[in-house]
């Protein structure tokens, strides 16, 4: 955290905290004079290493050493990986939060859950409006994507004109709202755009996206035809998903029963400001849902990505207190599996064909669009825009690059383009753009239990090492004051071996009580416990060919 | 193991012991009056929550308890999934494995690493060749696969005839040897099949599979118009795929080295027996490679899965010791990820892309074709043979279900198709198929280090605890005579807190001596640590919301 800062008058600073390189975790600190504007605050899913991990969020000491400068954080859509960082965020970043009306009602419930409601301003923006960050403008920009209310961002600054897309696609038949507002984006590129950041989760995806509504064309035949009960999955936030899964149960008369504490708030949220729309009578209560017949009901739930504890996962292992499966039940999984959830997914579909349900997944049904822009509609915000320089965001480091070389396609110079990681500290002004030597503090911050732990990598290897091949310990007892070996050794394991230590660990013992014999009775016993570790590590993985955590415990009494 | 056997003269038993349901250890055993045959012994790769385990293979102790009957083990190809669990099958079940020249070149690899290809008697068929196991007739129908040298199984049973179709596609252009015998599979159908057994793998793809030779079309350009080296992963099995390497290589006047043991063995065997054609000076040692022109070399190796310690892995990740990333290079990944290894493929390719590398890979590029039939030559194969009962073979449930509901669209009457899980013992006769209530032993045994492990969930149970809050350990001392505590309570953790523990440690200590202090010193020590554990375990759960591993160990002097 020694890094100092000089403002830089004459450049923009862009800070990349996460969401480059990566999935999810998007957030961007843009710094020019003595202000600073931070674009978004999410959280992403822990990855199969990150054991026993619930959340991870971006490191924002970069940001806490300059608190005084930071002005605000805008952000462009409600998705969990833009504004799920905030409460953890909030506490020690004290910022005022812009958003849209239903990217700000969808975080108010969040920060009603963390007591923070009180202590946080927020203020509503729409389209068009331009608020000033210290020596930055920021315009809302109207687009499309998997959610209402999402925007671009146009900002302005003392060096030239940012544009950051936000995830975005070229929906022009939205279902919810108009198409994206493509004008004011070529007005913007008529004006002369000096950087554009652009969305590059389907960077490789030829062609168009669909349209958000084509999900409706595929779930419409599917609720109609179905003898049974429809039981569909979606993410808690796809408020335009859960509109069409609305549409299409009020089309063939089903009423709809809610699954969840998220998504029901949610739904409470949207409909509220006018962003989801459902007769009153449409939905039931936990109650009332037993007694409406298979062939009138479907049920909206989470767990579209196998999530161990969400609805689905839990009514497809049969186990959820409230809804059983029934034979003849019609199961849609309205989403794509996560990289890395493609197990769970299929755990849970496995699942549902053994309880006699229909499944409709993504894979082979129009079941799902996705919410980013293909290769043609990165295209067009490009040709829109004209930026004079361009760096792709929001992807694994695969679709940066592949976005990158997108750009370099449609003409903007090989110099002009530049994919970075997370923590690369990126300048921009009229000469160029270019990585700095600096790096920002950027590794993962993770949300575990009640605590939220900076990057730590040790407890990681510990687990890593424990899941793989358990843990032996050997416990001495000495006493204090002859430092004579009095008991033990004694040898306890879980995760190691299933079949009988007995033998093993007494031969074990012997060998550590041969180390200790080499040592004389008042030799260190950190010394004295580094050896019975080597000796014990060497010893069983001659024998078992695993590397157990081996952890020498000495008490004195 | 408490099943008695009863013969059934007059029905089929099929004991599915591996291979449905899940992906891989495909092991299906056949009995009939006094005998049992066995088709393929694979294994499978451990999911995710097979914490540290290396190898998942069949259980085959309901064979063990027949073993007098157990007539031999035939199989349908070459590929890990279907041949790789013998060398730790055959030591208990020393029985006559029969397969195809390629397949038992391969196999005899394995075998010789095991020091077992001395007492393994091994017989090479042909494709017509006939087999006799006692009341059964074996006949091995050539078809095409990803391998060379595949085969379905036309098996005849007093009973009637079983067709079991092995791994295949409909490759009318195969890059080796015939397209597949569909006359003599039309001939067999004409006999009358009683059952057909067919692979489910892509039954949820619509279409035809492209032909393997399609891949080389796409390989063709990429080696040619690529400046620097040539980087392709694929499986080492996959004899075909690295035909079409070579021949690409050949045609733009690379070299070819090839990195790693087991593709290295497989090139010679598959060479040996002619099912790979290669100019003898087209290969290049680790020494000479050095000296090849970055654009008149391609290098060959594993690692398509992103297997941890695979070539491809660590050559992205910069740390293989003869294989180094130059910028410029082209990598090609021919192979789909399996469900499950898409995170860690995806991590591969990020640092391929991080050194500069162009990287084509199956969801973007024709380097790979699937070796499964897709729905209409899965179609094609049911009414070539037209059998009269239909078991789905060869895939997760969800795939066996979606085969299922295929053969009834194409006529086979529903209660003369059955998809069950491993395990399920299924009887076979002229009035029907059925499920019986037998349940053969078909549980997942886990090769971990050196030792073969039978299912036992526990210490798996205990790996998850480990891997997900670690382990608390807390040691008591105490003195035998008068079962005193004169030591601790000392707590020791790993995996647990970063943070400093010692007061929440010093808390939960006193806690612990006060629920001692509770009992009665000559009280049971188990009861005690029961005591101790659950005490403990509900204060660090309310003090951290964590649930690690908890370990009370009583020493006694």
């Amino acid at each position: 955290m020694g890094i100092k800062w000089t403002s830089l008058s004459s450049a923009i600073t862009l800070v990349p905290l996460g969401g480059l390189g990566e999935i999810g975790r998007n957030m961007l600190a843009i710094s020019c004079q003595e202000d600073i504007v931070v674009v978004d605050s999410g959280l992403m899913f822990p990855e199969q290493e990150m054991l026993g991990v619930d959340l991870v969020i971006p490191d924002i000491s970069w940001l806490l050493e300059r608190v005084e400068r930071v002005r605000g954080i805008v952000l462009t859509h409600g998705h969990e990986d833009h504004i799920g960082a905030l409460p953890y965020i909030l506490p020690r970043l004290d910022v005022p939060v812009y958003g849209t009306a239903l990217t700000l009602g969808l975080l108010r419930n969040k920060l009603r859950d963390h007591g923070l409601i009180e202590s946080t301003e927020l203020h509503t923006v729409q389209p068009g409006d331009v608020k000033s960050f210290g020596c930055f403008e920021v315009e809302w920009v109207h687009t499309t994507h998997s959610i209402p209310d999402a925007c671009a961002l146009a900002i302005r600054t003392p060096v030239g004109l940012i544009v950051h897309s936000g995830d975005f696609k070229v929906d022009t038949t939205p279902v919810q709202g108009e198409p994206p507002d493509l004008a004011r984006l070529a007005r913007l590129g008529d004006e002369g755009v000096l950087l554009l950041l652009s969305d590059s989760t389907n960077a490789e995806h030829d062609g168009t996206t669909p349209s958000e509504r084509s999900v409706g064309d595929g779930l419409s035949p599917l609720f109609a035809g179905a003898g049974g009960r429809i039981l569909m999955a979606t993410f808690a936030s796809n408020i335009s998903r859960l509109q069409q899964a609305v549409n299409a149960a009020q089309a063939c008369e089903r009423k709809c029963f809610i699954v969840g504490r998220s998504m029901l708030k949610n739904v409470r949220v949207a409909e509220e400001l006018g962003f989801l729309h459902a007769p009153a009578a449409m939905f039931v209560s936990p109650k009332e849902h037993e007694s409406v017949p298979d062939a009138e009901l479907a049920i909206l739930c989470t767990g579209a990505q196998g999530e161990p504890l969400s609805a689905l996962t839990r009514i497809a292992a049969g186990e959820h207190p409230m809804v059983k499966l029934h034979a003849g039940d019609t199961v849609i999984i309205s989403a794509n599996p996560i990289p890395g959830n493609e197990e769970a997914v299929h755990r849970t579909i496995n699942n549902l064909y053994r309880h006699g349900a229909r499944v409709f997944n993504s894979s082979r049904h129009r079941v799902h669009a996705s919410g980013h822009a293909s290769r043609e509609e990165l295209k067009l915000l490009l040709t829109l825009t004209r930026p004079k320089y361009f760096i792709p965001v929001h992807g694994e480091y695969r679709h940066l690059a592949v976005h990158a070389q997108l750009a370099r396609s449609v003409g903007i110079p090989a110099e002009n383009v530049l994919a970075v990681d997370n923590g690369v500290v990126v300048e921009v002004d009229a000469s160029g753009v270019r990585r700095t030597d600096t790096r920002a503090p950027a590794g993962y911050v993770y949300v575990d239990g009640l605590s939220i732990e900076e990057a730590d990598d040790v407890v990681f290897r510990d687990r890593r090492q424990l899941a793989q091949d358990g843990v032996v310990i050997v416990i001495l007892t000495v006493e204090r004051s002859t430092g004579a070996v009095v008991g033990g050794p004694e040898l306890v394991s879980r995760g190691f071996l299933e079949d009988d230590t007995a033998h093993l660990f007494d031969e074990a013992g012997e060998h550590v009580l041969e180390v200790q014999s080499g040592f004389a009775p008042d030799a260190d016993w950190t010394v004295r416990q580094a050896a019975i570790h080597e000796a014990l590590s060497r010893f069983l993985y001659r024998r078992t060919k695993r590397r157990p955590l081996i952890l020498p415990v000495v008490t004195e009494i």
